[in-house]
């Protein structure tokens, strides 16, 4: 039951030769979702092994060109592919029209349907829910409507102690029956309450990707408890007012966004060309958060099942 | 007087972990010309050393995406790096049409102006011409209408011979009427012929782009003499059929319009991302035509002088 979050691309508008702009993908269960699709993501993933075809669906947080410029060429190579799957991708308005362009001028004849779904990006609404997760938006601060994504994981299913259906000689209905989370009534009419008989195998995990904002508490707090978070960080802290005027973060910002958001962790990237060096700006934010860290491309981050 | 070409992608349309779609960089007396566009061009010229202020205009064989995916993004980085000279884009209808769409999306405020230049892939037109050289389209076999691109030095300024500035006494008059050219009149009336008192320094130079296309003598033939050929060699030899039914071209096919074309050298690329190693595929074209050499990502060719 995996949950990883890969980095494809770590720079912010203007690429450096080793930095792409921006892209990840998320892996839940096997389930892959790729989260922003910047120039060159088609070729990052093959890079790092992963098959094109494997993407489910789709999440862009807004529609900046290092957001967005590298899903029409990977639409195309999964046609190549012959994806036959139809691809869903969240977006914000007008993705629909930038869409149709493409397929107008670019893939005429794609063997699947790309079907947008509009992201209202000034809401915090349940966007996708399947048996293993659930995704929401959140609305951020940038210059043109942008949303972060919270991917949650479910409760997993309750587990049985197994010492306990011995002890009690529980049938197959009655484990069926605790695993549903119900009590369990014996054949003498002695009732064991549910919570002695199961455990829950697991906290359901997070990940909330916040690209691009300026520092929102709302935004953070919709975070609250997450396991890993993903906050932009394009500017070091001595540049905050180009940060403000631009729509960005800074190292600060951004752990101030993972102490708000009570996080375990926080990645921190969208680095701005200028930086050469990564040590400085994680040791910046580190100094409010110490369990920050740096996307790098090509690095996959774990969450760790926790009881 | 430098005249070179650097290699920026060599893949067909299905990019590989380590080879990029279609680009190339054309440097002829430091003036700067992308042909082709594929997708991460931005980022091969940035990790090549090469700015990417420096393109004076941009050259489209066709408008398949691995030809043209990446010039959209380049578009904007240049807007980004502040570029006032206006951008010309050569390239076959309806290349307006889709740049009136990416304006409209992603660059509504592009501090410079791109102008398309239509060219028609049915004729052989000069393109551009300046000072230092000529351009002109190639018609091409391809499934969409395609043209290469033929780069031709203008014939260099006449030099004269030093020893017969003495020999004759020249004054400065004299020297700049031989070097247009001119017989030149002593002051005795002795007519001295041009040809006793000049050279050319050196033959012009020419490179010829060839991508993408099924064999074509008539290309072939209007390149005749080229100093440089580069004609895309998707597949091997065996490969005939998948070749001509796709409107690409075998090894086999390049060597062969290398040599209609009387070519010095000959260049291939656009690999299908089936064949991991290139050295079969030059092999094979050079059964036929010995010089022929393989694009390599990050590679410069440079066509040197000859007298």
């Amino acid at each position: 039951m995996s949950f990883t979050v890969t980095i494809l691309g770590s720079a912010s508008a203007r690429p450096t030769p080793n930095r792409h702009p921006s892209g990840q993908l998320v892996n839940i269960h096997e389930q892959y979702y790729l989260v922003d699709a910047g120039e060159g993501v088609q070729q990052q993933l093959i890079k790092y092994g992963i098959n094109p075809l494997k993407i489910r669906e789709v999440f862009i947080s807004h529609l900046h060109g290092d957001h967005l410029y590298g899903l029409f060429p990977l639409i195309s190579t999964l046609g190549l592919y012959g994806r036959r799957t139809p691809l869903k991708v969240y977006a914000p308005a007008p993705f629909g029209e930038m869409l149709a362009a493409h397929l107008r001028y670019f893939d005429t004849q794609l063997p699947y349907e790309v079907v947008w779904v509009e992201v209202d990006t000034t809401k915090h609404r349940l966007l996708l829910e399947n048996r293993s997760i659930e995704v929401w938006s959140i609305p951020l601060r940038h210059r043109v409507p942008c949303a972060g994504y919270l991917f949650r994981e479910k409760e997993p299913a309750l587990n049985i102690e197994k010492y306990k259906i011995e002890k009690y000689g529980l049938s197959i209905a009655q484990i069926t029956a605790a695993k549903r989370g119900e009590d369990v009534v014996l054949a003498d009419g002695e009732v064991i309450p549910n919570a002695e008989l199961t455990y829950r195998p697991y906290a359901p995990r997070s990940y909330a990707y916040l690209s691009d904002t300026n520092y929102s508490a709302k935004a953070a707090t919709l975070c609250r408890g997450v396991d890993l978070l993903y906050h932009e960080a394009t500017y070091a802290a001595a540049e905050q007012r180009s940060a403000r005027d631009r729509g960005h973060s800074t190292t600060l910002d951004a752990a101030k966004a993972a102490l708000k958001a009570e996080a375990r962790r926080l990645l921190i990237g969208h680095y701005s060309s200028r930086y050469k060096q990564l040590e400085p700006l994680i040791e910046e934010a580190r100094t409010l958060f110490p369990e920050t860290y740096a996307t790098v491309e090509g690095e996959t981050f774990t969450i760790e099942k926790q009881r």
